[in-house]
């Protein structure tokens, strides 16, 4: 199943409008082209509403957000769900701020997402509305464990009835839910955590693949999800000793190149809850 | 004749000013220090002018270009138009959006440029003031092919002639052309459109090469774009089994790190017409 | 002694805040993993002070700046000082335009740094207020070589008398230097300079030791830049044929990533002054 989503994004080439952060924004667009979808970068209010328009998708990441780039974000959210474009959202750092926390409720508010990729304690901050948040990474407090899965799974199912969009919550073990049905994704490599913008790379490789496939948001996301974990599996295993983050990221994003649908099928790894 | 370019790129080590987008900075700034020049970035409108002043070239690109960032290409174009330096316009996504082909003309009718270097798209777009372009990529319609050469050739020299400035447009073929004589450059690799920025690379370089010879623009903008074309070929030759986008993306810059006057001239494939 | 500095980045993971120029962030963020610190960029007015709040150490740099983020560099300077949070000052091409000597300047007067670290060009241009600096890189003139040591040890100390910082000079011969004492670091290799960033990186890399080692700013200074000086020579160890200047950009972070405490102890090449 998550080969024909891998497909169809190969096949469809998904053109992604992508309103992201400056730290990671190379990464997204070189895995955007690794995966088979195609990215375009624009930020400013007078031109995003055209550049939605001849995109398919939407992805919008509050990574580095300022008052001139919101602005932007919610025009072209609206403009995305006005067309039927499939809109992903990543909450970078809500609870670390209140501009991102309030950003992030108000982008919930007024756009239709159809995935919202974060944190556990990202995802957590929008479902109550505030919260604390260790920079751009999760509260050990919030830790996903297997002792505390299914509370996990209940907590994003309930958001994803609220909200209306899948919710992909990443880490250790990543949960991918739509309001009935969970992913309980165990592809991924620790060490993933040394190289900045995987979570952002994932984010702009979900939007490829829910744009992909429109009538299947959530088997797209897990999909994106499963390929993400899966690179970083392949990645490490290349590594040589005196290789390191920097190297892990080239390789995280060659291993999406060079995954096939099929080699994803047999290397996703997941349950459903 | 590419190879005496190239000298004197490496000898002249041109400090090149750009304004240009946050998506593919860093690899502008990494080629521009592999072809020899020397790269500063600056987009404030206060600096602009001062910053163009102690460069001896000025790269302008306009992706994620915003109001803020508009002026300062502005300020910056016609200061270094004053000063004699060489300009280039990269006009990314002419035709994407209303914003990008007003400021792609607005630039175009307050600044000379030495070299605009562009998809075909983007320079059919700048030709006739308006135009589609399917994000930052060519449209498929717009295709350079051996059928329609003859014409695209005559397309640029006209465009040429009408601006003043060396026309590159970049794709499976290139076409470097001035009013008279244009080069048909088939260097390059396929692979080069599954990263981001090799265009944006590639306008980088080319401000460093027509710097270093002013008096031959021409040569020194195909010169650029075959040692681009060539890096794309050495890059590709190199890579392994395992190896993708995000490792081709070094090979390329690597390749021009190391490549040598002499080394371009024997791989540059061109034919005058 | 630099042993037990790094082992204290390794061991207290600081998060670090970083406003920098969007040229070299990827960089900043990737060497700061690799390091044992965790990066978070942030550079509106609106958040600056929350997530300076969160860190515990920040890191300005003022490449590529402009209105909107110089204010942003204030309000977390200040905010930092009144928290007691070390801050490092990247006063990148100070001296190449007013807009960059007048930011470092009223930086200086208004905020209390830990450590400035520059090239020589432009800790002089702002000892002295003004100066020229050829773009990002230090004049030939200004050159610390092995005559002039003794004076530029002498100028540094002087400067971080005045001015309370610990001062990094870095170039062929680095020195670090509080008004007492001085490090003379014979790390690194010429290579360095041909990859953008290096500067930079040591800077976001350096406020990860000052801050995990708030007692020692001068001992944490001259271990970052060794750290950062001999991951240029490892880095270079690993090169072949025909790897250039983007390999060795991976190269540098990977060998960060792979320093043990242990291996910079041995590694490291200084004499106090």
């Amino acid at each position: 199943m998550f080969q024909n989503s891998f497909e169809n994004v190969r096949k469809n080439c998904p053109l992604i409008h992508n309103i992201t952060n400056y730290v990671t924004v190379n990464d997204c667009a070189n895995i955007l082209l690794a995966c088979g979808g195609s990215p375009i970068m624009s930020d400013d209010k007078d031109e995003v509403a055209e550049i939605t328009t001849i995109c398919s998708g939407l992805n919008i990441n509050i990574g580095t957000l300022n008052k001139r780039t919101i602005e932007s974000m919610l025009i072209a959210g609206k403009k995305a769900n006005e067309l039927g474009h499939p809109v992903v959202l990543d909450p970078v750092g809500a609870g670390a701020s209140k501009l991102r926390t309030e950003t992030a409720m108000q982008l919930l508010n007024e756009v239709n997402f159809a995935v919202i990729r974060g944190n556990i304690s990202e995802i957590k901050t929008m479902a109550s509305g505030s919260g604390t948040t260790k920079g751009v990474d999760a509260d050990v407090a919030d830790k996903v464990t297997e002792d505390n899965l299914d509370d996990v799974v209940a907590f994003a199912k309930a958001f994803a009835k609220k909200t209306g969009a899948v919710i992909a919550i990443t880490g250790a073990i990543d949960i991918v839910a739509d309001s009935e049905k969970a992913y309980c994704i165990r592809n991924g490599h620790p060490m993933m955590s040394s190289i900045t913008g995987t979570g952002c790379q994932l984010s702009a490789m979900t939007a490829a693949f829910v744009t992909a496939n429109p009538d299947q948001p959530l088997e797209a996301a897990a999909a994106a999800v499963c390929a993400m974990g899966y690179a970083g599996e392949v990645a490490h295993s290349r590594l040589s000793d005196m290789d390191g983050n920097s190297t892990y990221r080239n390789n995280i994003i060659d291993a999406i190149y060079n995954m096939t649908p099929e080699m994803l099928e047999k290397g996703a790894k997941y349950e459903v809850r």
